[in-house]
């Protein structure tokens, strides 16, 4: 990448830490809206190169790219030489049918570089990472790692080697889908049985969050300082937007929490809310 | 630091790797001439705005930067805003006289970052590294660690705290000073007595390795090659240079190697020294 030059564009709602990576890295970034069925492919500025989505879950909503708008993702890199960076970093968690096929699977253009990770499969702490890319771009991936910190922690690594050759790291995504599969369902029926009237889960199938939109326009960045005086940890839907939030609403997290701490929880965000709403 | 812009000053010879970080971060790089006394000081384009140097052992040649450069790089940068980048990648291990203040000891106008790691003292397979930086540059830095990779491991960062907190680290320290003084004697005395008709040692007294200068012009990188031939593992200083090599030679690094190994390295790199040379 020239400095200063390529186009990145990010789905806008996103993960607010990759714009400023892209933007110290001197890319003009671009915020591109994401509805109901994924990035707005018709919205990415011609002169795009690079494209970050996360299709199996996007961030911050939840929702899964269609495949209709997976085909129009990878035509339009195609035609303009675009890269696609395919973010899949919870995919690991599924609670529904079978996942539609990722993006790497369609491409046919040898664009699409698959990113995953070991920070939700495993724990974030171990700091790794991992990218199937394309053939022709794995020496210069291999050259700007050397460059960036020469290798990661070799005996983190060679720790999770032996983990994934014994089968470990299969068995703990079997064992923890089980586990995560009971919170969601209980953070879902409590969002039902106690917050119905103000929020609006959306609809997900993986990973190891739930986005709730606000019926109501509130300002869900208070929402959450309030709800953190009452030890309840949400995060604002509207603060991972770049440009006018389409949405406000808060995301919960179930990869940290046990089951049955979830119910008092929502009560006390219960609290909040109704606060909150009669404000208004 | 604007990429495309900033002039940073290297040490050549020096550490190859820094240059093509640099390089990647759109910074100009300035090759900059190391003399006995260390940095040319006088030789800095006078745009500079970052130096990067390693006066208590400087890599490759393991000479110490003089106390009246020190004086001239200081004012060199007080009086051209420039930062210095003072790299004590391996000072924990000396074998000589007191050392000489660091820059950053010496430093009146906040512009020294000094930069120190555990890959020397303790191993290279945490990566593990700190910057004691003026107060000023903190938060720019925080915010481009977290930008760069979030943070390190969380579980080396713990156990490392805890060796440190114990005291454990300053015992492993004070155990492989003694380990390495010895390794160092027996290098400094095989090289005299096997390898004085070809090379000189370049005086030191810190680190993990040590430079000796080829005395005649020969194809360091082709001795390096034939040297490994026969099991000996060494590195060119011809190779460390940006520019034309002003001194040909080799380095030897004893952190890695048992003391009872070191005789039998030099009488197989000796049989090497005498065909190049003999070729000549």
């Amino acid at each position: 990448m020239t400095p200063g030059r390529t186009t990145v564009a990010l789905e806008d709602p996103g993960y607010p830490p990759l714009r400023g990576s892209f933007l110290a890295a001197g890319a003009k970034v671009s915020a591109v809206p994401v509805d109901a069925e994924g990035l707005a492919v018709d919205r990415l500025p011609s002169q795009t190169r690079v494209i970050c989505v996360t299709p199996s879950h996007q961030f911050p909503l939840g929702s899964v790219m269609s495949a209709r708008r997976r085909g129009d993702l990878l035509d339009f890199a195609q035609a303009r030489g675009a890269v696609v960076i395919e973010d899949d970093y919870d995919g690991e968690f599924r609670f529904g049918d079978r996942p539609l096929d990722a993006l790497q699977t369609l491409d046919r253009a040898a664009c699409v570089f698959y990113v995953g990770t070991f920070s939700k499969s495993l724990l974030p702490g171990i700091r790794l990472a991992y990218i199937v890319a394309p053939p022709w771009a794995r020496p210069a991936l291999v050259a700007a790692k050397a460059l960036a910190d020469g290798h990661c922690c070799t005996f983190i690594q060679d720790t999770l080697a032996a983990l994934l050759a014994e089968g470990h790291l299969a068995r703990h995504v079997r064992k923890m889908q089980r586990i995560y599969a009971g919170r969601r369902e209980r953070l879902l029926d409590c969002l039902k049985s106690d917050c119905a009237e103000w929020l609006d889960p959306i609809p997900s199938a993986a990973g190891l969050h739930i986005a709730a939109v606000s019926r109501k326009v509130v300002d869900d960045v208070a929402l959450v300082a309030e709800a953190r005086k009452l030890g309840v940890r949400v995060h604002a839907l509207g603060a991972h937007y770049v440009r006018r939030p389409v949405k406000r609403g808060l995301l919960f997290g179930y990869g940290a929490i046990e089951e049955n701490a979830i119910a008092e929880g929502l009560r006390r965000l219960r609290r909040v809310l109704r606060l909150v709403n009669t404000r208004l």
